[in-house]
This record gives C-alpha cells, structure tokens and sequence, in this order.
C-alpha cells in the first residue's frame, strides 16, 4: 500500500541508487505490514540547487549524500511499528550501499485505506457488498 | 481543490500525456465535486530506473504504461464518492489515450479546507469573520 | 518539521529560485514555529506541458509565473497561523524575487510527529521512555 518518494542529489550510480530502493522495500516489507510485490517507488534525483537539507537540524551532521524519502501510507500502523521501520530502513541503507544513518530522512504521509485504487477502477481495499 | 501529481515514464508524445491529464480531471469535475477551473497537476516523466511499479500486486498485471496518480484533497468525499471517482479515471483514460485499466494506480492524501491558499497569501476556503 | 515541494516552470534564473525557496523558508521560521535549521526543501522546475495550473479559479489570475508550494507538516498548527504564513510567504516572494500575489499556491499535507525520522533510524520527536 505504501507509495514510495526518493529524493537524492544525482551523480551516484544506477546500482547505488537501486539499492536504496531496495533497501527502503526490504525495510517496509520486514517492519511495516506490507507484502512483497507492494512495491511503488518514485526516485527524484535532484540538482544541487534544487534539494536543499540543512546540514545540522536536531544535531544531525548530513551530507550531499542525504537521501529524503517521503511515503504516503495508510494510517494503520503504531508508534512502535513506526520506530521499528525507521531503524530498518536505516540499518538497511548503511550495509548497502553505505548510506551514513545520519543521511536517512523518513517521512510518513497517512491516508485511509479507502484512499487506494490498484489499477482496475475500484478501491481495492474496501470491501465488497455481498461477497 | 484537488492538487494532482502525475508519475510516469517517459517516451510518450505529448498529446498522451495531455490526454491522460485530461481525462483525470474531468473525472474530478464529474465524479469528485471540484470545479471546472479547479486544475493544478504537475505531471513527472520518469527514467526507467526512477520508477518502479510491481508488476503484479493484487494480481493486477501492469506494464510500462503504468500510471500512479497522487492526488491531495480535502476530505470531504464520500467512500462512494471515491469509488466513483476511481472508476471514472480508469473509463476516461481507457477511452482516450487507451490506457489499460491495469495501468491505472489512483492514491488519495487527505487534507483539511484550511490547508489550501489559492493566491493573494489567503486561507481561500476559510470563512472571513464579519462578511 | 516541514517538508517543502516547490513546483514551477523552469527558466528562472538560480538566484530567482534560491529567493523563492529562501521566502518560504522564511515565513516557517517566522510564523509557522519551524526552527530555522528545519530546512528541507525539494524544487520541481517543470517544462510547460508538465505543469498545469488553471489562471482564473476563484478568480485569481495566474500566470506562467505561478508557483505551487506543497508542505507537509505536523498537524499541530491552528488555523490563525496558517492563515499568517499563507500572508508571509506571499509578502516574502512578492518582496524578493518578485512573484505577483496572485502566483502563490500554498498546500499543506498534515501529518502526525511520530511520521518524522530525521536520521539515525529514530522517531526524532517520540518521547524515548526513561529519559
């Protein structure tokens, strides 16, 4: 369910990039309720002038390398499930391909589950009447 | 109300492109309770390797020609209202510019009528005291 | 807290962008009780046929210099201090670079604090209990 926004300055390369990717999937698929072919990623790689991240918000030293991803979700997870996630992602990104944890932002965009159409024209998670 | 951000791959002509913006809105204008002249999309044509769509999920078979449409609004609308909505973009966009129901991905973001200022620095759906 | 997605045709010369993104920075810090090291902001710069905006809803003329500005934010404002940063960014982008009132769209997307993770793989505003 969840959909999925990278962005990151661009130069790195496609097997770089594609291991964020993954690595963030592998992270939800681990921690955050969602099936493994629920995969819908979209990769912004930015100019430098376009991607702005301050280098030091809450004492966190980021890089160029800082990688901001943006996930619209269904509101049906916990705290705990949350915090669970982000440390995933994190860990995940840091052995590959070597993301600095400092790097990693996450932010959860939430939605209903009526808000949802896979393909086909209908809501997919609403439940039909009479089935 | 509705703001409309677009993601596909690129290679398309612009008439396509064009046509499946179109066909999105005027299913907002006849399904989704939004004006005529309420039309803001930003449509982003993605590299191969910037986006990914699962291929399968739900067993719903998409292609290169899949479509995620991410679309902020108030949460003002009915689940039937969305229902509909979901229907009317897959019957539009499968009539002109022929894309397959499949390849139709709708996600709605839930917001507030005070989240919305259209021009001149006002909250343009909240109530002026005294009028 | 905020994350800020700044859409608008490109063409502008980089310092006209750097004010446009440095105003709205601006009125958070000022009136949106964002701290001015919580900078996060992604810039769009669209070819004509990929960003669409009506230039007469509600009666507001736009033009090709309209700006689409999507925030998502904590729902923890009130809607006197949206309606103060709607006006400060508007007066902020209408000082420097120069950008009509009218060209001004503003967007909020709320979310909860414990949807931010700013590094490290932790909830950066969840309480962390026994301390």
């Amino acid at each position: 369910m969840p959909l999925v926004q990278i962005t990151l300055l661009k130069g790195k390369s496609t097997a770089y990039v594609r291991a964020v990717a993954d690595g963030i999937h592998q992270a939800l698929v681990e921690t955050f309720e969602t099936p493994s072919k629920d995969r819908f990623q979209v990769i912004h790689q930015m100019a430098q002038e376009d991607f702005i991240v301050d280098s030091d918000y809450l004492n966190v030293h980021r890089t160029d390398d800082a990688i901001v991803i943006l996930i619209t979700a269904s509101k049906t997870r916990s705290t705990a499930t949350k915090q669970a996630f982000y440390k995933a992602v994190t860990d995940n990104l840091s052995r590959n391909p070597g993301v600095r944890p400092q790097d990693v932002q996450i932010i959860l965009s939430p939605n209903e589950r009526e808000d949802w159409s896979f393909g086909n024209g209908i809501a997919s998670y609403v439940p039909v009447e009479g089935r």
